[in-house]
């Protein structure tokens, strides 16, 4: 059986990834493909630098047309990551008929429709199951095994850098700050680590996720985006107290008619199975009418579990070549023709339970203008702790209150009247609420 | 485009949860296959009795031929479960060049090698995504985005009449029989259980997952199979006073040119995701040398996950057939001849941790005669508990003993011997501990 072919743009830690995998475990590969996948060019501009894998030589090159020229390459492997050159060159190779494996949720992110568009034009498959939840075969399950099912929602911890820092916040007590330092010293998070740390990664991720399950064009700018620098050492105490633990949430929601997709640090209940997945771990639970709650866990980053994904889209694009057949599904699993742009639901039109922190002089009344304040605006209190002075009777008190389920704008409406009061030492703090994780 | 054509043959409760998906998923189906997926004819001794869905008329036979001679008809599910007839049913729509569904567990765990070597030959394929787990899309997994890996092991909680009788018995301290009397009148449990408590049931699909992950030929008589009905309450408290959970676990691995094949009560770790596994729930863990540990959750059984899975399988062969393709995978993900048998290591054989419950009398020396057993066995203890006596000084005392990791074979020696002696008032029981679920 002829060798199938493959050229790989990129040639960083996960690329090295895919060279150990395809050598230490081409035996396996043989065994369930019947044919050899040779990587037979690799493009990086740089080629010196040691990766700790050997490559045969003539492999390496430096110009990215000796991949998208040969004509004996049928797939190419884009990890430069990020929107330029990988979009131009992702486009060039579906040009030239060459089936796409990425792992650049960045890309699909903001460009998967021209892409996905090209694609399908063209005849050639894009596989991207390494984009999302690193090892985990989460999006494959998505297009086939589930694609009976009409999804309600996708929930997803899916940045390591983010999880690692509060699940050390939570056991530990730490504060943000010392944790992402101690994050940065051990390689758990980059040394510019905003992306992670802001949301926009889990957001990236998110994209690519609520295109699948609901079958979407989702603009990224709609994704309601915010990360964990805000969270203190009290939000997580707090949000023990009441028997919920914090993590950076991905949320899709498909309900009525609209979308919802936002990502947020969110308290998750301590008897949710998302409560559990503490450090670099990775899940995604996702709910279909028939097949109901299902969910996924695993490593979600790392060059081992990353290549896993990337040499598995290879084996499946081997198979479909194998049997003779050209592109055998979509990029997102629907037809093209089927996939709409589902509207998605305005931030301040969310509902959801909050947990309200506020920093509040210690006088009588102060409770009561914050409940009355609250009352205006339709939002009601489940439960509440003031926490008894100390010494200092001057210096703030924390005043934490559960709402019931209430509208988003609604709060920021009323948080921004509190705000506003003398009685109040610092901008309050909203984490929201996600009881029902199905 | 032209419709799928598809066979039912077994028209019980799962059979009928495909109906009403293939009818309420209509559009979610032609949105991502192209093709409306038609069940042309329902076979089924029994044709009169009300299913809860409408079928069209001149769908319903009493005639399997009508499947298995009607040349449009290119996909046919099996779900009347057992070994006769359902073999000889898709033996012969192999034969006519039909693929394969099916949900058919005990099948494949008995007679899968006979029907996998059929259908290679005939070129159709068979699918079974909903023999194991219900509707959680493991084996797609394994044999697809996983598939690069070598894997050294899987666990599986895979029986939700066991699962939901042991949490309700951690939970409220209750007997087994009491438990299983009331899932009987939820309808948890069959009228007769026995498949399902003594983890026949649990070691069918161990059977499909072994042969996945493994690409091996397993005989069922080699899986050592244990069921929950001896576990007592005892057991599980003492489990619990140990940081342990008791589940009935399936156990797969690889090490060293042998298999380990095993279906029993297990302890497994309180802050083990497998032990947060409760009720009707499923879970499968599994790892391979790139992805690392990788769990799958959900549904395992009734009508709706069940169907999902079973329509999920239909879909991927009609995006298979679409793109004008026979068959594209083995039925195991392997070629046929990289199949090997690997030997299975006998019970004897395998190490472990035990817990050790003995009912002595309470004499002096009597713990002393225990250890000096055990350790001439070569079995050391890591820690002890004997419940203080509180009235009848002569009524028998619970030893428990927690040992480090010993030979069974030298387990069942030691036991054996002591059950022998005069100070022990009834058959020692013990439970094999897995610490190490990777």
């Amino acid at each position: 059986m002829k060798d199938i072919q493959v050229g790989l743009i990129g040639f960083g830690n996960i690329g090295a990834g895919v060279v150990k995998l395809l050598r230490e475990n081409c035996d396996v590969i043989v065994n369930k493909v019947g044919a050899r996948i040779v990587l037979k060019r690799i493009a990086d501009l740089d080629i010196t630098s040691d990766r700790g894998v050997e490559v045969p030589p003539g492999v390496l090159t430096t110009n990215v047309n000796d991949i998208f020229d040969d004509p004996e390459i049928s797939v190419v492997i884009e990890l430069i990551g990020g929107y330029e050159p990988a979009k131009s060159f992702v486009l060039k190779a579906i040009e030239r008929g060459k089936h796409i494996v990425t792992a650049n949720k960045a890309l699909l992110a903001l460009h998967g429709p021209d892409i996905y568009a090209a694609a399908i034009a063209k005849g050639v498959e894009v596989q991207f199951e390494a984009s999302v939840g690193g090892g985990i075969p989460v999006l494959t399950a998505i297009k086939s095994n589930l694609a009976a099912n009409r999804f309600s929602s996708v929930f997803g911890i899916m940045n390591g850098t983010c999880n690692y820092i509060l699940t050390r916040m939570t056991q530990e007590g730490a504060a943000f700050a010392e944790v992402l330092q101690a994050a940065k010293e051990l390689g758990y998070a980059e040394p510019d680590p905003t992306f992670d740390v802001e949301g926009v990664d889990t957001a990236h991720k998110l994209a690519v996720l609520v295109s699948l399950c609901f079958g979407t064009r989702i603009a990224f700018a709609d994704i309601h985006t915010e990360g964990i620098s805000n969270i203190s050492g009290l939000d997580v105490k707090y949000a023990a107290q009441f028997g919920y633990r914090i993590k950076l949430l991905a949320i899709g929601k498909h309900v009525d008619g609209e979308i919802e997709a936002r990502v947020h640090p969110t308290m998750i209940p301590l008897n949710s199975p998302l409560a559990d997945v503490n450090g670099v771990f990775n899940a995604i639970r996702l709910t279909g009418d028939f097949v109901g709650p299902v969910m996924f866990s695993g490593r979600g980053a790392g060059q081992n579990p990353t290549a896993s994904a990337i040499v598995g889209d290879l084996i499946g694009l081997a198979r479909t070549m194998k049997a003779g057949a050209g592109r055998r599904m979509s990029p997102l699993g629907f037809l093209d023709e089927a996939i709409t742009t589902i509207p998605v639901k305005p931030m301040a039109d969310i509902v959801s339970k909050y947990m309200l922190r506020f920093s509040a002089l210690d006088k009588p009344g102060v409770l009561g203008n914050i409940a009355s304040s609250l009352g205006s605006h339709g939002i009601s209190i489940e439960s509440m702790v003031q926490t008894a002075h100390e010494a200092d009777d001057t210096a703030p008190v924390p005043i934490v209150i559960m709402t019931h389920e209430a509208r988003e704008g609604s709060i920021q409406q009323a948080l921004a009247e509190i705000d506003r009061q003398d009685i109040i030492c610092e901008k309050t703090s909203f984490i929201r609420i996600e009881d029902n994780l199905e």
